[in-house]
């Protein structure tokens, strides 16, 4: 490890945390970093419904309206996303932590229950969010065996009521008070 | 607006919140969605070092480890990030609100003052971070007049015992408690 740090206080810590390789690094900056929790949901050309959790959703710019998410290539939710699809994007509550876990886990079971329902374009709509934006995807960049999607919004609606979700310290977490200045 | 809600909840709601164009629906949903805040730092091709406050970082790839963040092509650091450029990608604490002001401020008063110092490789460094990952520019997609970079991370340390930053609801806040399950 490079010495990066220039004071006493970070090479005390350098001896507890011990980092040997880049993707180590990153894999331990990442889960330091907070970020919101999204539902991305569309449609396979089957029209089985798909959709996965994402903390990579991004805005991208403001005009036109668009936003990123990246996804791995072999991800079971990635047909949905190809050029000219429309799907929804959902912004998770804090009371929300069941539909987040679901979406990330077995690809069968993520739409088995009455979190969802078919909605806009019959598109699965997920019940409760904060907000929800429709979106159609107008770029898809891969690089390596992954890819960053970019979509354009159409539509949406915020409930700002419903309480943030972030994930942090590979927890979910709520958030807390405003910094002091 | 379409009709997107599908309950009563949801359709008082929308009559306090309402939305007009994509636009707004965009920037209202993104204003509620939580992010971690970074700071990018690169220099421009004579030296002079580039940095900005940016809440679009997300992890893009674990191997080989990547990650990406969306920049308008007239920002004042966009040079500081073409292909093959070194940066060093910031994740910012607590406790740093005047630095992540300072790196959203005046660009030519982002580096006025003693919240860094020149680090690994010549690029400027910031003092008291959460985690910092050394990263090459590997990718540079342009999709309208924004860009979304990929960097491929090549070290790093991380401070887990400084708390964590998350900017939300156009503030910024401290990080709360875990979601009981």
């Amino acid at each position: 490890m490079l010495p990066f740090g220039n004071n006493d206080e970070q090479k005390a810590i350098e001896r507890i945390v011990t980092i040997v390789t880049p993707q180590e690094a990153f894999l331990a900056a990442f889960s330091l970093h907070p970020a919101g929790v999204a539902v991305i949901t569309g449609n396979l050309d089957d029209g089985t419904p798909a959709g996965f959790t994402a903390t990579s959703l991004a805005s991208f710019s403001a005009t036109p309206p668009r936003a990123t998410v990246n996804i791995a290539q072999h991800a079971s939710s990635y047909l949905a996303l190809a050029m000219g699809k429309t799907v929804i994007l959902h912004f998770l509550s804090g009371d929300q932590v069941g539909i987040a876990r679901a979406m990330a886990g077995d690809f069968a079971q993520r739409f088995t229950g009455d979190h969802w329902a078919p909605g806009l374009d019959g598109l699965p709509q997920l019940h409760g969010v904060r907000a929800a934006l429709l979106a159609t995807v107008v770029a898809v960049t891969e690089v390596g065996d992954n890819a960053t999607i970019v979509f354009e919004i159409k539509d949406g609606q915020t409930h700002p009521d419903h309480p943030p979700l972030v994930y942090v310290d590979r927890r979910y977490h709520h958030v807390g008070d405003i910094v002091a200045d």
